[in-house]
């Protein structure tokens, strides 16, 4: 039986059109877009292409509002450094104790050795914002608030639309990371508040090593990346041309398939949490069940560890992650988890499953058919597991 | 006539075979490296051969000494803000007048914005290294030297090992740009007292939008981009496998083919530079002729506008550069030129040509026998050229 890929959060497979895009700048367009050379005669109207699909995938109002970059992690640092850099009578930040740790540690860092304070604004149990800790935490203080547009982990999405008007009434820079919300939900950022966005390709079938941060025009900024000039001297080193077109592709892909597909996935996603809660027992989905991601479903399984059910997974063929790619290797339960009060006993078992738009319904059909067995046989080997079945330990009754 | 691309300084061709190797990663083993899942299981293995690659092309003791990045731009950044943040007492850099935009531009920076002090050490009329001037420079208070193994627009070398020796002297981190040298001259940095070197993919026959950065064991790292374990902590983002394996597998034929393709690449060059100054007159070879890189051909031609000459060579089908990519689209020489004292009528006529292990004998003898033609017929139309072929301005004697 053919594999079944369900870590999409992680990464992407990359389509192949969008391979096909790419192969001519490898080989044959290779120049500089910046050369006037034949070699490089055709690069600069495909960037210009690509640019233009990332801003449609984000319904950004300029194309030149869109900045390449290396990826979400590069995205994320660049606009946290830039607001600090441009309000330097504001060192305070406002983030969530659910981000990305490509948001959590830049914060650390400018914590402990750059004189900066950050509040990280709690969640509930379903992942959700607290609004009154948020609105409590804004003042003139603050230079930049950074609220994630949906998560990783769980798919909760934050309403970043009304918090970054929140953020406007005192003057801060709003910044989201939608890495994981682009090509997945509908984003329109010109009719929001949101001054910075960032993105990165291999979320959404295109390239890894390329992404994008969106500027709102008026911005002030600082590059991270200084020397050359190219993305209008915000983004400095040789355009990585092949990725961006790459990532061009996937966003106009993503662009043209997202109503039907957004639909289609969280079908599918509905049928797998409700098939595991019913065949599994002692299992909950974690998230905002009112407003998630189509694309994904973390649940989590008591008594047992996540890495355990991996293996067994992976052994039959189905591929899926506990806690984000990041922090696996690691045993704690993700700081996400912890961060919404999910009891330890089922936030080790959490497992996530992402699907793309190349998920099936008999992909799904398989996961159900192999849950029961691994859930049961590893249950019978936990020093936690009662054994009749009966919880051993109470767990959150947000959940039961 | 197929076009002849002599503009292997600004980036090369991705060979078909480091394609070939790229392309399994983009669409069937796509997983993290980190996964534990079939999609990735061949990852590992191939990320680890990509770093033991570029490991034995620049001669580093230990595999782990190689931080992937996403290219010479982002190395040279980590290595300058890294060697800063690991020495709070020192606030001084010294680097020269003629590195590379990414190094100077973050330097200004640093001066104009983060109170460091930089030390731009000059250069004679062939590029070298006014040693006296960095002897001078080096104390106490510098936290980092930062000089270039081989400058992209001239060639010249700068002798790195003896420099890093003089900066240790101070208890000085040193760093080398060796984005030009990389693939061109043998390297074996482990015999060296270089702390940290940078390397970019597309110089050599790679991808775009990879890089290296060469860490020595032992020597104090802060990390530019934080978040998740990628690198050993050291560079967070998900890998970006596709072009860290195409690196690799560009850096294994560099260092198969360095030796013999070097004194084949010197020969074609030594050809073009003299078959220039005896079929054009009024024009010379910058750079230091005893030592630079075996590629780099860069010829001033007095009286005209590069800009001009470019436009010619492209029409007659070939590719060079004036200047660096990176400052062409402005009219002003380059500040490596200036920096040499080159005079500004021949500065501003300066043109690169740049070889690669592709180059053939015909391609030089092509630019050869167009070369007289364009020339003759812009200094026709230039107003500051006497028409008898005498030079009516003074020109710098170490070049005549
Ligand atoms: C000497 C030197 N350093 C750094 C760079 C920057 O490398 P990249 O464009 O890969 O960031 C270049 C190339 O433009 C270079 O020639
Ligand atoms: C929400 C979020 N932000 C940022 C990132 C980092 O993106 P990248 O790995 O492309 O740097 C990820 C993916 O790991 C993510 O899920």
């Amino acid at each position: 039986m053919a594999p079944i890929y369900l870590d999409n959060n992680a990464t992407t497979r990359v389509l192949p059109q969008v391979v096909e895009a790419m192969l001519p700048y490898f080989t044959e367009q290779f120049g500089n877009a910046s050369s006037i050379h034949a070699f490089g005669a055709e690069v600069g109207g495909a960037l210009r292409t690509a640019r233009q699909s990332v801003q449609a995938l984000i319904g950004a109002e300029f194309d030149h509002e869109i900045i390449f970059t290396s990826g979400g992690t590069e995205s994320n640092t660049t606009a946290i450094r830039s607001a600090l850099q441009v309000q330097p009578g504001r060192s305070e930040i406002i983030t969530s104790a659910v981000e990305h740790p490509a948001i959590l540690s830049l914060c650390d860092w400018l914590e402990k050795h750059e004189g900066v304070t950050v509040h990280h604004i709690p969640v509930d149990t379903m992942g959700r914002l607290d609004l009154d800790a948020y609105r409590a935490a804004l003042s003139e203080r603050v230079a930049v608030v950074s609220l994630m547009w949906a998560n990783n982990e769980t798919g909760t999405v934050f309403p970043v639309d009304g918090l970054a008007e929140l953020a406007h009434g005192v003057g801060a820079l709003f910044h989201t990371d939608a890495v994981q919300a682009a090509g997945k939900l509908p984003i329109d950022v010109k009719t929001t508040d949101i001054d910075m966005l960032s993105l990165s390709g291999h979320k959404f079938h295109g390239p890894k090593g390329v992404g994008a941060l969106y500027l709102r025009k008026g911005t002030r900024f600082r590059p991270l990346l200084r020397g050359g000039h190219q993305e209008r001297g915000r983004r400095a080193g040789t355009e990585n041309a092949p990725a961006i077109i790459g990532m061009g592709k996937a966003a106009e892909i993503a662009m043209a398939t997202l109503a039907e597909d957004g639909a289609r996935m969280a079908a599918l996603r509905d049928r797998l949490e409700q098939g595991l809660v019913q065949r599994v027992g002692h299992c909950f989905v974690t998230g905002d069940p009112r407003d998630r991601l189509p694309n994904t479903a973390t649940v989590a399984f008591e008594f047992i560890e996540g890495e355990a059910i991996l293996l067994k997974l992976n052994q039959a063929g189905i591929a899926a992650s506990s806690g984000s790619a990041c922090t696996s290797g690691s045993l704690e339960p993700s700081h996400v988890l912890r961060a919404m009060d999910i009891p330890f006993t089922a936030a080790h078992g959490a497992i996530r499953f992402s699907l793309s738009h190349e998920s099936t319904a008999e992909e799904i059909d398989r996961v159900l058919d192999v849950m029961p067995g691994i859930i049961a046989g590893l249950r019978a080997m936990s020093p936690f597991w009662s054994g009749d079945g009966a919880a051993p330990v109470a767990f959150n009754p947000d959940y039961t």
